[in-house]
């Protein structure tokens, strides 16, 4: 059945199928579970570039020996403010889901605490980890090494940088969280991976070809580079974030970075930083939350251009995960196809029925 | 003499003039040093929007009873990783400098340090107290809440937002740090006075018009808003910044900020966020700081587009303050103008002789 809207499925269903695939290829149950539960998270809030989508892929790298599948994720150093995850070149859901959770037991105690990673592996939506902090009711800043290079430092000809990630979720007591997740690049790779699988023309201003000028044609896109938010301004916050997710953790950078799509066997080494922080440094948390949450409001009744309600970050996420809660998570016919190939390649149950 | 090159002035001797007029209108010795230091601080590096420019405004906002001259500035909230600075509506400089020192000594001490300022005012160029940690070798990140509201959340049509700055300097051993210092908008208000001084018209692109068209004439940018790097990504990012580094403290954000420009008499409440890192908290320092360094350095060889050479966040501003160091910073006719009428007022000597 092809052509009519898509196909929705509960979201529990959906994190069981992933679980099940990647068991099938070889990842251990407890591993299989995280992940499947961030990629669904991914789709669950409408960051459809980091979800289900990535099934296929990881697969794929797992078969082609490029993920360490029984890793020994461990602390190998540690201060009461700050940690490294050595990910033993394990799936990356797992070892940030790790990093977050030690980040929010060091904030706890002591106020403030920076968690990073060194040989890890694509981690996902950059939004899941800071929005585990925010649920918790603290601060939290994500900032990660993108798994390819895409563009060059602002003036260059090179493809050096990637779309290196910012995320950050800050709680707002019984209001919606405040929650930015973005690339530093104008667009990120998932958003045209999901542009080009529905055969849409890309936007000018996404992608440049080296004499500035705009690729629209999705399958064009490797000859080009991203444009950096800002110009020179996106390309330096991309360069800090990968200084200070990469490079301050021993984790690649520049041009050591693994294209995972491209070469499947090389470990990525990649990095992930995590910050969190207590949000009653300053003033009682109850207080802090409150004036946070009335802030947004304001914000949000500030008055709209268009006359449609007012969306802060993490607002439109927050209404998609309660929709697809309720009525499951839209699955397009292409997507569905490849889930389908890859249940039956690996001997899994899909979940289209 | 005007229509020449501009003037060059010793950097100290300029100092010495900031600090002298900023006494005679009525701020104590160490306050006026420290906030003059950090004005010329920023013309050596070329961030001329918040430098010699300001002393002017400055010393209307002081007598315009806007400024506390006698401030008791004291730690409110402190634990060893964080701690609140009351500024007492003492000058921005003078408290986000001590905010800054404090921030590092705790660094130093815990490994990782954020400290928020309440009641502050307009401290400057972002980029210069990260670099103070980054000259001790520690990694530094500010953000700041903009003195003046310019522009809507994105989608918006109404003024809430200011230009909230974010700076990040990362040492790079015996290299030139890192350092990023950029305002969330295409442009910053100091760099649109600027241009609206030597009476250039403004680039498309750089403000709107409630339909969003340009608008180029400097004389109209109050009608329009300022633009925010990368559309919704750049808009999101500045909120974060106003939550962080004021609502946090309790500081001034939203609708509450008040124009320091336009209103020179009521207290601004600006509020300012300093995170401080030791850079040996995954690895030794010398190892890391010397991977920074060699990291930065592949990028800046990684090819040019235009044939000049590739520079990276910092690297202009740091040639730019050799040079000033070496010949004088260069002072334009009418800046000059300004600052003669301005010594003459207050019955101190100028430095143009």
């Amino acid at each position: 059945v092809t052509g009519g809207p898509p196909w929705r499925v509960p979201a529990e269903r959906l994190v069981a199928f992933c679980a099940a695939a990647l068991e099938a290829a070889g990842v251990t149950p407890d591993h299989a579970l995280t992940t499947g539960r961030r990629l669904v998270e991914a789709d669950l809030r409408g960051r459809t570039g980091h979800g289900l989508i990535r099934v296929g892929p990881y697969v794929d790298r797992i078969e082609a020996g490029g993920v360490n599948l029984h890793p020994d994720i461990r602390v190998v150093h540690e201060t009461p403010v700050s940690a490294q995850i050595d990910a033993d070149n394990g799936l990356g859901q797992v070892a940030v889901t790790m990093a977050t959770e030690l980040a929010i037991g060091k904030a706890q105690n002591a106020g403030l605490a920076w968690v990073g990673t060194v040989r890890s592996n694509h981690a996902g939506a950059a939004g899941l980890y800071p929005a585990i902090a925010a649920k918790r009711g603290l601060i939290g800043l994500y900032l990660a090494v993108a798994n390819a290079n895409a563009m060059p430092p602002w003036g260059g000809n090179a493809r050096v940088l990637g779309t290196n990630p910012i995320a950050i979720a800050i709680p707002a007591g019984d209001g919606p969280p405040f929650l930015l997740d973005i690339a530093t690049t104008v667009v990120s790779h998932g958003t045209i991976k999901v542009a080009a699988m529905a055969g849409e023309e890309i936007p000018a201003g996404w992608v440049i070809d080296g004499a500035g000028r705009p690729i629209t044609d999705p399958a064009r896109v490797d000859e080009g580079f991203l444009v950096p938010i800002g110009g020179h301004k996106g390309s330096g916050l991309n360069i800090a974030i990968g200084l200070l997710a990469g490079v301050l953790n021993g984790a690649a950078f520049g041009r050591s970075v693994v294209d995972h799509a491209a070469d499947l066997g090389t470990p990525t080494n990649t990095g992930q930083a995590l910050l969190v922080m207590r949000p009653d440094l300053f003033m009682p948390a109850p207080e802090a939350l409150a004036s946070i949450a009335r802030h947004l409001d304001e914000l949000r009744r500030s008055g709209s251009a268009s006359g449609e309600p007012l969306r802060l970050p993490g607002d439109r996420a927050g209404e998609l995960e309660t929709e697809n809660r309720a009525r499951g998570i839209p699955v397009p016919d292409a997507l569905r196809e490849r889930l389908v190939a890859v249940a039956t390649r690996l001997g899994v149950a899909h979940p289209f029925d």
